[in-house]
């Protein structure tokens, strides 16, 4: 051996060690020289341990000691003693021991980090990209990726557990027309023609439900070319679930118990299960919002009844072409000033409203310049609608009714927030069930899915495909955490003749059906049982687990906003040979 | 609900279960009619029951069975019953019952399929392909993909276990000058840049390390647009493995737990460990290959020795030119023509060899065309060599040494073949271990890396490095399996200063490796620890495994030898705007 190789992990050690002999293989991270004595702070993946170099014991060991620098990596031999009276640290797991060290090797140098390996680290994340593996050796990021580990594992061992078999689906697949932009992957040996890589493996898992393996399981790598948002990746991680012969419930109550158990194994912690079901109706008109952070309250209220007939022109005509009148009652608002209400317009404009009302309840009476147009007896009845009393303040919009629930959901969410009214450190879990199946898209002039054209119609609602299209509800289900959407799926479409008239319903012949998912469509008349599925997005909920602010946080080597990689520079210039080989050419 | 839901997989039922009412639901696997009555094989991913349908208990079940066809879909109630007297079928595991069915419920349609859903399936590669869909409900594809689940599952646990995380490296990562051909990935918000698909996560594991995570795998989908041999994909999985603090033991004992844990757990079988570990130098001498079959015999034997001033002057001269003279002895074989000797030069030749020589040990002598130019004491010292009695044939290579040993290295395993030496059924771990770190390549007129140049020497070799290149031998490993290399890793180069050196023998400036290895070589100047790592190919060890003939039958979607998806036809054009918003033209 070219080095003495270790027998234990730094923070294994306690006071029951004292007086063994260990070995420890590890990293410098601090070096402190007091009263001629030299102080290692010795780090490994599970922790810190203190080391002492003493020049009276081990002359050699200590003279060496002094070259030592933070992120040396270094070998030290010596024997674990109890720690001096009134020199115990309880801010640190091993803080009742330390190692009398006896023999160092140095196994390797290091350049002074650009970036501190400590927690709460206060530097641009540029720096943190270009220096990842830096980045990655603070105990935050480590804590982040041992837990993502662990969360994948527990998934697979429940869904193995449960009979779900884990198959690799495609990374070279086909470009298809629907859906999101695909990356693009050019044939060398086939001139001309391209790959795509999947967006998710959804129509792999569904062929695989034709081929009868009944339950499938992946942790999906998935790619999207979008523009990306704060907090998108080109690439990213989706647990991805589909299985056959079952119904919603299944679905559902199986992947609470995953959840569960994920929580319980991984944070410790119980979930209450079942988790609640809501439709997304409820769920539009209760919080303005198909993904509800139920962790707080102030619900939104719809007043259309109450203000149909009234005297303001502009509610009672919104409400007589079949818009809606909803708002929240905001307590102990009141003694907000003109100015900071008029800021808050912008907000809700931002989701397509085109103004929000209000009205103060101060001391003295209702103040809000829309007040004069109702009658006592109307103000009355608004107040009461909110349950709102003195000093409380009532937000309202009046628009088309997805418009007016969707900007007064933001509005909530602004309040919530301002009001300090999300507890934190919390997990409440939503199921928001049973999505339209259909909306109608005003520039096509025609209905269109809402999820993609293979979801299946609620048995109860399927009469109504023709009939009244809008109101079909499709057999779906979205999982919520804290307001934030964990992932969803459906039950799908696997009878020819339903399909058919899903494909009518959305102004598509069964020829051009077939010319856009020829193969699909080919599987799936060879009997095809029923099936459905589920898929979550792995990155978002470890980045809700470990209460990270980004999902840049759980993920070891992510891309920036602008879709690079600032440790290698990828994407990069290619050679004029590659780019012939591949029989392309740049436009650039 | 709209159709019943199973309580019970096919494959469950036993004679436990007479009188028991049961709901099932699969695939009409095989319908007859006999004696009045309908006898439908269903089907799930369980296995096979038989289900009658009488015309006198239920009409109305019957009349419906009365369409069924194969790889209908269907929900059966019924109630389960021992079999008749004498109708009890021992080839099924459900043989000895059958299920009465009450009620049947076609829940989707089947057109006949274009391939048989059974196993030994006659028919060609390219239809199977095509209708995956169908050729994986064969039971012998559902064995394949379910141990190929239950491989990864294992390995998971077993790692886990023994303190590994799985951290996910990128899919979309930068072009590498080195190694083989790349897949490419235009960049759109960059335009003119391309990202990479990964050969392998070598680098990102290696970060891994500097980042501290001491124990990483991952099963790694990785990527090679090389041109296809038969049996290679252009996306494979690799099963990853890299750990700091560690020597080449330690990696060897662990993989060999891993090993007997996956077949122990998969197959039920026992493995014999240690798992023997044959020097490089050994594997080639004995058997000449870096990747024995240590399934049989026929070693190969060298007689350079015998030879070397014999009157041979082929022999002779190549012998004093420092190349070897080696042989294997193939009993009972003295009967071949000489036709058929012929036959086997080619053999040889394919490996570089210029000729292959027998000496035929008839009953009346030794018969060789250059058996002339011997002494009968040197025929004599090379048949006791050799061990050679009358009625065998030795088959002899003069060449330079790596020539000669490859050539009777595959000369020993199509006699391994013909004469039927190669046990079925059993499987042969060995090590191969510290392979040569550098080889002369003659065009380039310097030394090159054989792994790659961040591959430790052996310590005991290091000094070596200047004053002998070509006999330093590298701190590395192979797993071979049965002759096939399931996989292989090495030890790496952590300090700087053997990195200098190692550059340097192989014609390597430092700043042209910071050219080419820019951030890889800064972050190993921020105190990298010691490691090394392994990789194994999952597909071929599952191919092993499950005793198929092809990767291609241990992959759910793969492609063919031309790099095509015949089910869905990818790779495929894409829409002009696809790359106008890449900045790309196709030249074709």
């Amino acid at each position: 051996m070219v080095y003495a190789l270790r027998d234990t992990a730094c923070a294994e050690l306690s006071s029951k060690d004292a007086g063994k002999s260990v070995v420890l293989n590890g990293w410098v991270s601090r070096r402190r020289d007091h009263g001629g004595l030299i102080f290692v702070d010795l780090r490994d993946r599970s922790g810190l341990v203190q080391v002492v170099f003493n020049p009276d014991l081990n002359p050699e060991a200590f003279r060496l000691a002094e070259s030592l620098r933070n992120e040396y990596v270094v070998s030290i031999s010596g024997k674990v003693a109890l720690r001096p009276e009134g020199t115990i640290n309880s801010n640190m797991a091993t803080g009742e021991v330390e190692v009398l060290g006896e023999k160092l090797e140095i196994l390797n140098e290091a350049k002074t980090p650009p970036i501190y390996i400590t927690d709460n680290l206060e530097v641009d994340e540029t720096v943190r990209l270009k220096y990842r593996y830096l980045d990655l050796r603070r105990s935050e990021m480590q804590r982040n990726i041992i837990l993502r580990h662990r969360v994948t594992k527990v998934v697979r061992d429940y869904l193995d557990s449960q009979g779900f078999l884990e198959i690799e689906t495609p990374i070279l697949m086909k470009s298809s027309p629907e859906g999101a932009r695909d990356f693009l992957v050019p044939s060398r040996v086939n001139p001309g023609r391209f790959f795509a890589l999947p967006q998710s493996p959804q129509i792999f898992k569904q062929l695989l439900m034709v081929s009868g393996f009944e339950k499938y399981f992946q942790i999906a790598r998935c790619f999207r070319d979008e523009d990306l948002r704060a907090d998108r990746q080109p690439e990213f991680t989706q647990i991805d679930i589909e299985m056959s012969f079952l119904d919603q419930n299944m679905v559902l109550e199986m992947m609470e118990e995953m959840m569960a158990a994920v929580f319980e194994e991984t944070l410790g912690l119980e979930l209450k299960r079942p988790f609640p079901r809501m439709e997304y109706k409820e769920a539009m008109s209760r919080f303005g919002s198909d993904k509800p952070d139920i962790r707080f309250g102030l619900e939104l209220v719809e007043i259309s009844d109450l203000v149909a007939g009234c005297g303001f022109k502009v509610f009672a005509n919104i409400v007589a072409g079949g818009g809606k009148v909803v708002g929240i009652n905001v307590p102990g608002c009141a003694g907000y000033t003109r100015s900071q209400l008029d800021e808050l317009s912008p907000l809700a404009a931002t989701y397509g409203a085109k103004g929000l009302a209000y009205l103060v309840l101060a001391e003295d009476g209702v103040k809000s310049p829309i007040a004069k147009f109702f009658t006592e007896t109307e103000l009355q009845q608004i107040i009461d609608r909110f349950g709102a009393k003195t000093g409380d303040l009532i937000l309202l919009v009046a628009d088309k009714p997805a418009v007016a629930q969707i900007a007064m959901g933001q509005v909530r969410l602004e309040f919530g927030r301002r009001l300090n009214l999300i507890p934190e450190n919390t997990f409440h879990f939503l199921w928001v069930i049973n999505f339209p199946l259909l909306e109608y898209d005003e520039e096509e002039q025609r209905y269109v899915a809402v999820h993609h054209m293979f979801t299946a119609p609620l048995p109860e609602d399927e009469a109504k495909l023709e009939s009244d299209p809008g109101n079909v509800r499709s057999n779906s289900y979205d999982l919520v955490l804290n307001g934030v959407e964990l992932g969803g799926g459906s039950l799908r479409i696997y009878q020819r003749c339903l399909q058919e008239r899903m494909f009518k319903a959305i102004g598509m012949s069964m020829d051009e059906a077939r010319d856009k998912f020829g193969y699909l469509m080919d599987a799936f008349e060879y009997g095809t049982p029923p099936h459905g599925g589920i898929a979550f997005g792995l990155d978002r909920m470890v980045m809700l687990m470990t209460g990270s602010n980004s999902i840049r946080d759980v993920i070891a080597f992510p891309k920036t906003a602008s879709a690079t990689c600032l440790m290698t520079n990828a994407p990069s210039e290619v050679t004029p040979r590659q780019l012939k080989e591949l029989s392309i050419k740049t436009t650039v």
